[in-house]
């Protein structure tokens, strides 16, 4: 936290009147400097303290953000790209003030060609309203974190979610973007085409950059034709071990599985508390197959039978798609589940990825750490991609237990980093990973992505602060 | 070809004979200005006309590929890294003078790794290597362009290849990169997790940036389990459109093919000629199958009943191993194959993709572009991920072909970017598409990766000339 405070208090400076005055005047009522709203773009689902921009634009197309930069380059004043506020890293926190431009109005469907399995969507779009537009065409949009997310929000922080482990991530499946650079132009990272040997790879340098390059407007993404057949399973075991073992040897031999999560016997216990499930208090995998009829036949006998060598148990069936909804829902309440656990607190989530052969040592290893904690603690995770979450719930008023989490989050880090693993999967570095990024990648690595952000955006009004000091 | 003989004009000045003299005492015989091996690194499989390095140092390891780039970066000259010379676009001619460092000798696999089906090697392991390393071991490595080209130089052009349409490009498979910056200093650019939100994609920004921002030493790649069932198919239509509305469905319905190649008439005839095969000489598709038994079986019969309803004939099956390695032996010969029809002749190569829906207009629409060609011409391609070549066979020695085939080429990529597609699926911009990137993504996307490299490479010492004029 200190890092951040120090940020907070050094530069921060008030808004030039004049700029206020210019974006009033252009926006009306879309400009805002009320203190709950401002209040509201200052926080998002990470434990760290809220940091309020000092006012909020609320833009409704492309040309009104590429305004609202030049307007900020003018004064040098910092923009931070808000759509439904559900980082986990502080990525949304005004840390050096500025204006908050809330692109959640947004949320306009530009273009689905099913004919090409792509569709194009302002940046306010979330992915379920993506799903639901989607609904009767056959085809679908595979990348689900936790929260609704927009998919602004997710493509700037490189998001996945449950579904990676067989189509990618949004690295993957973000083809285009439309970019409001920190100049106000607006520029197209890329076409429709599924691959391009163009130049430099100007989309996946923008997609996860957390909105310190540009501001994206529009993201085109590539879709999938829904499965044939779908079936999921949830299979519990007496030991971890049993239960990740399964996942390495499932992923080794290529089962091309949709989903494989991982929920120690602490989520399980608050799900059934939070989301009403009855699902046995245990180390549980959750599997999803995606196929012909009988490839998902073929698919879940081979998991069924390693985990069962594995000592799994009560390997139950969920072939109904209204009892997979209710799983795949309650998967994705879990954090909100845990949080429950302890009224009031806020949870501290590591984001680690390992090799696949490292999953054992690396979640065992975090177990390990976790069991000295003085708070309620738990494990889940996307662990066919290698990934998983330790969820530490702290009192966010207690520097103490912070200061102890910081302290276990560190060596759960440390563990992945050295397996070849990295610091974040999927959560993005943001406000508070950034000595980890520099211990995975190096000084002068960071050197390079700090010497792309000066040439990109000189004035550094662009979410300063986060993934690096400038 | 005007602009390349202004910069090799314009720019070109004698290698400093002190750097000569430094590189002579450090390497040795591995240092040579002898005219028939700067003849070898100044040329490569493009139309372009030759252009001879001022010197080439043969580097062991990823030390003295550092060594080297600080020599050059004192004396301010430029340093182009060379494979096998298998560029299609002139990626390799020392356009403004200059160092090649050949980088074939680091030619080490550095690491395999089965059980996190991921390899490192060194830049000058080819793909064939790379495949034969991994023999016994149950997996393997899909991307294979048509030469058997370097991993580091597959790396710098985003190469992809037959199986790009289920295995992805050098996009989604190169996990990490060594990379010696333009400063001569060695950074790795990600991890061997599967996934990763830790900072700017440095990883992928590097890819596809033909040696522009740095010398890749090391790449950590993506494999895959060996198919349990594999198996390949033949078949031939009288009519383009046919062939094309095949394709077109197969994706469509999202069956997961594992290859997908058009193959025009005059393809298929040069291949019978060359490659001794006996193919019906008519435009014709192969596909290749990988899954279960099963799911093979499945995949082939949705296939064939989708040929047989667009008038394809002659299916044929090679189930053998020895049948499919003469098949795509085949198609990979493909470009040399055509070469052979007019003796001294050079290939010009299209290389658009775009979206699927558009594969048939594309296609065709180039087919009739060539139709008014003078020269021989041909098409064949990765139709299953919207990508083909047209080839065009000049005499480099006339002028008039080369300006003739220069505006062909240009309607066709013309016709590419307006239906949302690129100028180049998987061959690089090289020396000759400047003016098609911009087209493509605009004078302020160009804009953008000027400034990224002048970032990253500030005395332009890292293959000048290249992707676009600084």
């Amino acid at each position: 936290m200190n890092d951040s405070n120090l940020v907070l208090n050094t530069f921060r400076r008030p808004l030039p009147e004049a700029l206020a005055q210019a974006l009033r005047e252009r926006f009306g009522e879309r400009f805002s400097v009320a203190q709950a709203v401002r209040d509201h773009h200052g926080r998002d689902e990470s434990p760290f303290p809220a940091a309020a921009p000092d006012a909020v634009v609320y833009a409704n197309d492309t040309a009104e953000v590429a305004e609202v930069v030049r307007l900020c380059r003018t004064y040098k004043v910092p923009l931070i790209p808000f759509g439904i506020g559900s980082s986990l890293e502080g990525a949304l926190l005004a840390v050096q003030g500025g204006i908050s431009i809330d692109v959640s109005g947004m949320n306009r469907i530009v273009a689905i060609h099913p004919e090409d399995l792509t569709a194009t969507v302002q940046a306010g779009v979330t992915r379920k309203q993506l799903n639901d537009a989607l609904k009767d065409t056959g085809i679908f949009f595979p990348i689900d974190p936790g929260a609704d997310a927009t998919l602004g929000g997710m493509a700037a922080t490189r998001a996945s979610g449950t579904n990676a482990v067989r189509y990618g991530t949004m690295r993957e499946n973000v083809l285009a973007l439309e970019v409001v650079t920190a100049e106000g132009k607006v520029i197209q990272t890329g076409t429709r085409a599924r691959k391009s040997a163009a130049g430099y790879d100007l989309t996946r340098l923008f997609v996860g950059s957390e909105g310190t390059l540009g501001i994206f407007t529009e993201i085109t993404v590539r879709l999938y034709p829904q499965p044939e057949a779908v079936s999921a399973a949830v299979v519990s075991f007496d030991e971890i071990a049993g239960a990740v073992n399964t996942v390495i040897q499932t992923i080794q031999v290529g089962i091309p599985v949709a989903r494989c999560e991982f929920l120690d016997s602490a989520t399980v216990q608050a799900l059934n508390a939070y989301a009403k499930t009855t699902l046995r208090e245990a180390t549980t995998l959750f599997f999803e197959f995606h196929g012909s009829a009988s490839g998902v036949r073929e698919q879940a006998d081979l998991v069924e039978q390693i985990a069962r060598e594995n000592g799994g148990q009560d390997f139950e069936w969920a072939t109904r798609p209204e009892d997979r909804s209710r799983l795949w829902n309650a998967r994705h309440n879990a954090f909100f589940a845990l949080l429950q656990i302890r009224p009031g607190c806020r949870g501290i989530s590591t984001d680690t990825c390992v090799p696949i052969s490292r999953l054992a040592d690396s979640l065992i290893g975090a177990r390990k750490i976790l069991d000295r904690a003085s708070v309620p603690t738990a494990i889940l995770g996307h662990v066919g991609d290698g990934n998983f979450h330790a969820i530490l719930l702290i009192d966010p008023d207690n520097p103490d237990e912070m200061a102890e989490c910081e302290r276990l989050n560190s060596e759960i880090v440390s563990l992945a980093l050295s397996m070849d693993g990295t610091c974040t999967g999927e959560h993005g570095i943001g406000l508070h990973k950034m000595e980890f990024l520099r211990d995975e990648i190096g000084e002068d690595g960071v050197d390079l992505m700090r010497r792309i952000k000066e040439a990109l955006d000189p004035d550094h009004i662009m979410n300063p602060g986060k993934i690096f000091q400038c």
